[in-house]
């Protein structure tokens, strides 16, 4: 008892010191950071090996900076939880993480030539976040791109860590983080990375605030002599911002519409036509979550524009991400964001592309379609690919004047391809998400929804900017290319429906939108 | 003209100024660098976003040390030469490489959410350096690894710069570095590059010494937004070393063998038969070299002992590639720093493995059988495929007792399958080299070896220590799991001559060597 009484003493000591005065730490580390600069940048000056400190000097500053942000990171922590977490010790001394020194080849006994291998630099980075969110009391997401080969070939870990606020000396609490490729297969130098974090217990449940910390391990991915663990602050929660019940509460929308990532000279037309079909089929407990990888120019912003102000549709900006090489302007990665972001906010989640369009079969509504479909966690939709060029005769002359969806009328009917799917989730119950299902939900998913539900897609009209119509044909039947089609009037039947609703919503703004 | 005697005083000044006193440029380069370490390590102390310096820090560091570099390399040289080489200015102001801030999301002007991915770590390195050979008085190859996406994917570049001697006063000059990428498809973490540096002009031919600097730029293929250019001393010549007439001189050896990486834990026999073989094949000018990334344990090194007592075998210890994920022990890195380290040593070179016995025909020798294709740059060679588990009855008792060679009689017939084929250079022609041929050659290639060369293999019997016989066989023809063999005893015919040479090589020190 008094052990611990005075262990318990010390902490508080320790927690005061470090909190309130952690000048002498900070003496110290200075200290050895300047002499390890000091000494690399003499290093550099020596004629012969002019070069070598430029990735020793990463090393050593990479394990000082984690010594550094241990320190920061668990002042007010038990120190025993914290040496788990954190391989280097906290405070190592200034001599020992000396430079590796250049190998030369060397002579061995017996004249057996030992050969020495140098590297040098970086060429990707270890993690990119784009964000992380909170899944429930114990439970977080962090979704962003890791290296590829480090992924296919290496074993990385990740490690999760709640630090609670400064203010509730509170413990912090660990957790092994559960990582979800969801691109598996695709990806380029860097692959999409869904960190599920679970701790075992409740976490700034009361509102006190904390932090997330992701512990990302490399195990010798790129240099089997190193494990080198880069640490970083996920998300951070102020204390009093944490509404429990949000959780648990109805969510806001019914239907939740996430979009992979818009890149390239689009058509404004095709999207104005989408959007209006789809939040009127939609209607008004929906949303649409917009991605622009660089798709979004002036013109197709006009598009969007009356809708987002009219609190239909939100406009995330990711260009950023171009900076890294991934699958398709990392679609995988910003549909997962997606997911996490509007969890709780839509008990119905829609994943598709925007030269697709959803259908209901009349004297049913979407409405009733879902809630068929409620035993479900996920079911997947069936596809109708619908020629990109052929049109009628009969609009000769006049397509220029016609919407995509109106002259657009011949369907592929060519059997024995398998075509791909599109679907929809109830995302509480969905761990990440890919671009045609969903490999991690809780729940059943169901592939049988023919008659129910089923969508149209207009395959390469909404890349490029000019007519579609190509070809003109006046029989309900015709092959083309070794292709069948039949006449299929379904979508261009709603589009005078569509046109009144996007007039009575929005006004005639959108009414000069080019192709 | 006065100008130019100015720029020239100028010049020799600065020279002088720097070569004997840098304590100027020192001074400053440490106070940056001081500065840039301090400002870093207070960051990480901020609390709410302790670790965005770690990346940052590498950056602001990659750079100073890039414009440190630039100075101590490129001290004795026309700054307008360094410009071009060298990207950017040799003093930074202190305050200018500020470590970017991190990237919150932030809410635009019409509601878009702009969002911000933050970078951490690195998981791969950029170039990872084996070695560098000079191949005439111009021309150089750089033997390494580089990251296997960064290749695919990205593009990245290489300059080759002549830094000669501080003594010469001479300029440094530069060139565009050739990449050769010899084991395209392959690769894990890393891939394999050799970099021919061939200069305008003769470089360091006057034996005044100098120093081959490669700067081996990413060109965004990690982060689209940074062009990293990491730059090393690629090899240094001392002065006076140089012997130009070394690369015209008649080569020391006939035959090389370039082994590739030997791993696992390998049959001393299989070995000691391989190589006793060989010797004797190849004759008096040939030499071999042994490759060992972990297989050489020490019973296979107290086989090869006698034979490097002998001269006729080097063994490197490259053990340390092993840190670096590449495609099987880096075997493609291997033959190539052979092929540029022995490219002046010799007068052909083989590449082939040690479970495979290079045979020429009776009335023939490997010497006419090499000059009957002189003419030829490359020639490969046609694989005898053999059992590896099937013997003769008539050795039934014995077989622990014969070598492998002698015991492994049948020959595998199967037609309509493809079988890989090894291969033999001049080297003076060849640029880079794979394991089964080089695509890299000034010269002919033929396939049109067979009836005068071929190998046999031995699939498998080197990789395990144990007795190969396990099925005996009394026929001249059998099928065994639809593979049909024929009984071709043209290595057992030879074997009584391999032992006999061995014996009067190395005397009966081998006869206890186990399986």
């Amino acid at each position: 008892m008094a052990k611990d009484r005075e262990k318990d003493q010390k902490e508080k000591k320790m927690f005061v010191g470090i909190a309130w005065n952690c000048a002498a730490e900070l003496k110290f580390l200075l200290t050895a950071l300047l002499f390890l600069c000091s000494l690399a940048t003499v290093l550099q000056f020596l004629p012969s090996r002019f070069s070598l400190s430029s990735s020793d000097l990463r090393d050593c500053l990479s394990r000082l900076s984690t010594a550094a942000a241990a320190i920061t990171n668990t002042s007010d922590v038990d120190a025993a939880v914290v040496k788990k977490v954190l391989a280097p010790p906290p405070l190592p001394p200034p001599a020992s993480p000396s430079p590796p020194s250049f190998q030369q080849d060397q002579v061995l006994e017996g004249g057996i030539i030992k050969r020495g291998f140098n590297p040098y630099g970086a060429a990707s980075y270890n993690f990119i976040l784009m964000s992380a969110y909170r899944g429930g009391l114990n439970t977080f997401a962090v979704i962003g791109l890791a290296s590829k080969p480090l992924h296919v070939f290496g074993r990385p870990t990740y490690q999760c860590e709640w630090v609670p606020h400064l203010s509730t000396q509170l413990q912090s609490v660990t957790a092994v983080g559960y990582k979800i490729l969801t691109d598996w297969g695709y990806g380029h130098v860097y692959t999409v990375v869904v960190v599920n974090c679970t701790f075992p217990v409740p976490v700034g449940d009361d509102g006190s605030g904390g932090r997330l910390v992701l512990h990302a391990s490399t195990n010798g991915g790129g240099d089997r002599k190193l494990n080198l663990t880069d640490s970083f602050e996920a998300l951070t929660e102020a204390p009093g911002s944490l509404n429990v019940s949000y959780f648990t509460s109805p969510p806001k929308y019914d239907f939740l519409y996430c979009g992979s990532s818009l890149y390239g000279n689009l058509s404004p037309q095709r999207v104005r036509e989408w959007l209006a079909y789809h939040v009127r089929l939609f209607g008004e407990k929906s949303h649409f979550v917009i991605h622009d990888a660089g798709g979004v120019h002036s013109a197709m912003l006009e598009v969007l524009r009356p809708w987002m102000e009219k609190g239909y549709v939100t406009l995330h900006d990711i260009r950023e991400q171009e900076r890294f090489d991934g699958y398709y302007h990392n679609q995988f990665m910003v549909v997962n964001d997606c997911l996490h972001r509007y969890r709780f906010m839509t008990k119905w989640m829609f994943f598709f592309d925007v030269d697709e369009f959803i259908f209901v079969p009349r004297k049913s509504t979407i409405r009733s379609v879902v809630d068929s479909l409620s035993d479900y966690t996920q079911f997947t939709i069936e596809q109708m690919p619908m020629s990109s060029r052929l049109c009628l005769s009969q609009d000769a002359g006049k397509t220029f004047r016609k919407w995509g969806i109106e002259k657009l009328v011949y369907r592929d009917v060519k059997r024995g391809i398998r075509r791909d799917r599109k679907y929809a989730v109830q995302p509480r119950n969905v761990f990440a998400t890919g671009v045609h299902m969903s490999q991690n939900t809780a729940g059943k998913t169901t592939h049988k929804t023919e008659g129910r539900i089923k969508y149209f897609h207009y395959h390469g009209t909404v890349a490029e900017r000019r007519e579609p119509c190509r070809q003109l044909v006046n029989t309900t039947e015709v092959t083309v290319d070794g292709v069948p089609y039949v006449l299929d009037t379904t979508m261009r039947d709603a589009a005078g429906f569509v046109k009144r609703f996007e007039l009575k919503m929005v006004g005639s703004i959108l009414q000069r939108t080019r192709q």
